[in-house]
């Protein structure tokens, strides 16, 4: 189910939310931005499935959070429809359906993160001599809840160290959505603009359109646009260019993957637009949540490298324009 | 007037040629490619106009030559329609259409080089004694086809020069097009590769696709895989990435202008795959007739730089394809 919500900003909405009362995940469907502002409201774990197989969630913690509180909701919807289980078939449940979301995304390490923390949240109350099944749903609602709060405030740390690294006026740039948009509230990257712009400090942010599915623009600028953050869109070439007028003080990026070494993976063009901030002594600050440090991994080199289709540079975005 | 040659290689049309016998300007209108090759037959001044002011015709010698050749013909059919035209009357027509076709891309400065050249043989012939209208038009035909010529054999020069920095199997980086569509033959940029090829040497070529208006993408990669070079496609931050990987050995870039101290200007992001370069200890080569040297311009912060419409990065390209 969804509802138009076009006549809202994204600025007041969190990108995934939890409605108990009426027992539904509430997404923004990101597929249909910045066209169109539509919540969808998730009953199902299927639908939930759905959801962030088609990048409508999509950011490592925004489907993280998705699936935690998907998890939650089928337990709790499994014992509404069977109010007579047990807590071993509730257990059988919650499994089955962990096992399930996981396969949405099998690659995405924040969503078999958060689903195995919820996983084990039930087994350490199951585990209880004196536990029911409505325990077990009562401690996954609190654990839903705990990842996103926890999500929301690693987010705002992020933003309150990051704005001490600017000043008032000063210009940005930033690449790909690192934005609220792949989170829950204020994101990693866009973190320090946020928190700055609530403290009355103005940024001017220049979102790299981030090339081939043009997240920055659709996503990053949107977002920044919606929240009233003065934003210029530029294609991914043009930083050094810009950098040289002057008119950059930083760069922030979120990030994949940082290395033991502290190596750091992110979406393609980052290391580009690291090597224009080297030129010109403009600082890149990597925004990341502490989980995102792999100590497992020694170096960039051991990380492994998403290759994606050739269609998404050589089809997905091509039309025949130029002819009047 | 225009005719499909789509079932033809541009490999074996120029970009830019004079049908004399039928008095006819044959240009390829590259607002269609990459998905349709169409050859226009341009027969008045004013189809001429029209295909330079749509960017049918595109890429500083085309134009110069197009230009030259629409001069040429247009006197040509003056003298045709009116037989016993003085030469003073065939002057004035010539001066009129000189500024009119000027007009067209009223900074592009190889196409007022070209009709200034041309208008200047015509009044050196009307200086003499024994000048005729006639003799008038005989020496812009010949002066068309110098022009003409002399675009073919200085982007033949480059590709000599050009092929002897790489070896057979290099890895070559190319940004925006530089190539056989901005000229009439070889290109600049793309000389050294098409001479190599000439010569049984083989490269693959990656070409950067030049957003915003991807004229690395419908043109370069294009033309290159039209003449069967081995071609691959990339985003335009890209470059830092496969360089690390050791597969690029060289970068051949165009350019708009030299200043004086050598200083070079050519389309954004063409620094940007600079610095990827300087990091990897890749040559990075500008491809330049010497006409492209502006010796009255100290350097580079006295070029001239083009600010396009911001339309072209936000709106031209963009369509919601994301949903499914």
């Amino acid at each position: 189910m969804t509802s138009d919500a076009s006549s809202t900003s994204i600025h007041d909405i969190d990108t995934v939310a939890l409605d108990d009362e009426t027992s539904e995940l509430v997404v923004i469907d990101q597929t249909l931005l910045p066209n169109q502002v539509v919540l969808e409201r998730l009953t199902t774990r299927e639908e939930a499935w759905r959801a962030i197989k088609r990048l409508e969630v999509r950011g490592a913690p925004a489907i993280g959070v998705s699936a935690a509180m998907a998890l939650y909701l089928d337990a709790k919807r499994f014992l509404a429809q069977n109010p007579t289980a047990t807590v071993a078939a509730l257990e059988a449940r919650i499994a089955d359906t962990h096992a399930y979301l996981d396969s949405s995304r099998p690659t995405a390490v924040n969503l078999s993160w958060a689903t195995a923390r919820m996983h084990e949240v039930a087994r350490a109350v199951e585990s209880k001599g004196n536990a029911t099944a409505a325990s077990v749903v009562s401690a996954l609602l609190d654990e839903a809840r705990a990842v996103r709060d926890e999500d929301i405030r690693v987010c705002r740390a992020i933003g309150e160290h990051g704005v001490e690294l600017v000043r008032d006026g000063d210009g940005i740039v930033t690449h790909c959505n690192a934005g609220k948009l792949c989170a829950v509230r204020y994101g990693t990257a866009t973190a320090p603009i946020y928190v700055g712009q609530e403290r009355g400090l103005t940024f001017h942010v220049f979102c790299d359109e981030t090339r081939p599915l043009l997240q920055g623009a659709r996503l990053t600028a949107y977002e920044l646009m919606a929240s009233g953050v003065d934003t210029t869109l530029e294609c991914d070439g043009m930083s050094q260019s810009l950098m040289a007028t002057g008119q950059v003080q930083a760069a922030f990026v979120g990030c994949d993957r940082v290395a033991a070494n502290g190596d750091v993976a992110n979406k393609i063009g980052t290391s580009m637009l690291a090597l224009a901030c080297a030129r010109h002594d403009v600082p890149l600050y990597v925004c990341a949540p502490t989980a995102t440090i792999d100590l497992a991994c020694p170096t960039g080199a051991d990380i492994p490298i998403e290759q994606r289709a050739p269609e998404e540079v050589t089809e997905m975005w091509y039309a025949s324009r130029m002819a009047p």
